[in-house]
């Protein structure tokens, strides 16, 4: 398994989503559906986010996620930190400490500090998220806006307008069966 | 589960007992007693760095495990790729090309070159990998020289006897299943 899963990659797709403004504030089925990913998997994955202060959420019909700070202050770090916390590339275990040679316990000398090879992977490790801290959302944005059509970005917005359309409908009068649950943030409890 | 597990842990640990010569041929059952770790989870573990020349297996009773190259030549890096395999650190999906609106399949902007999500992931996996390569097997045994004290390489050498006296009493005709199944390197099969 790798080690950085489909919760960041699918964090990170929903969120280039959400840098236009001209996008609403879509909810997580929406962006789940537009991208043909899995909508249980996502509602899992925007309260991490939200919590991070990533994205804000807006109750209601219309409502659903919004960028919670401006895309240059989002780095691909924040969102892997959000989503999948603060997991060690490398889990030591200290068997340093076990040689069967100190009978009496390990020594002062084999147990303090850092292990040798603990301190490589934990370079390694800040080596890994330096890399990950220097892209912002914006950087990637920018990247996608220089390969689509100027179009698109309009088609996409037309494109979740129809969904705020099918639940106002909904709302209004129509079977609101027909569009599964609700589609916004999940509410929260009253205490 | 972190990225770089307990095999690549045990691997550089053992590798470290071999790098003084004075330790002879250990087998990866002298390796795993004098660390208070599995032998059999060793005995999966040795054959990997075999195959990838990091150590070179000698036949026998007093066989065992040698490095096979020097130790200023093995990496850390080495050693992972040995044992783990080239594992990346992010398994891309390429969610890119399932969008909605693409409702006649992904055009070529949206699934051509690799994913600007992709290849912060790379980069970072790059710079990882280039940490893990500048430290080699001889920097972690210089590291672990300045800590121990001048005794204890002969400490360890007379265990690593003590183990062959025990192998070479039991093969001159004491009770040779008291020592359990073979302790060097498993034999090829003839074909």
């Amino acid at each position: 398994m790798a080690h950085l899963g489909s919760s960041v990659e699918y964090a990170l797709h929903c969120l280039l989503w959400l840098v236009d403004p001209a996008s609403g504030q879509p909810s997580s089925r929406d962006l789940a559906e537009l991208q043909g990913v899995s909508p249980s998997f996502l509602a899992k994955i925007f309260p991490k986010l939200e919590k991070a202060g990533i994205v804000g959420a807006a109750p209601g019909v219309k409502g659903g996620y919004r960028l919670g700070r401006e895309p240059a202050k989002i780095s691909v770090l924040d969102v892997v930190d959000a989503v999948e916390g603060r997991k060690p590339l490398f889990d030591c275990q200290n068997v340093r400490t076990r040689c069967a040679v100190f009978q009496d316990g390990p020594p002062r000398w084999a147990s303090s500090g850092v292990c040798g090879i603990h301190a490589v992977m934990l370079r390694a490790e800040q080596s890994m998220r330096q890399e990950l801290a220097r892209t912002s959302l914006a950087d990637l944005a920018a990247g996608l806006g220089t390969k689509m059509p100027a179009s698109f970005p309009a088609e996409v917005q037309m494109w979740f307008e129809g969904r705020v359309g099918q639940r106002l409908e909904a709302r209004s009068g129509g079977d609101r069966c027909a569009h599964g649950p609700s589609t916004g943030p999940p509410r929260r409890r009253r205490r």
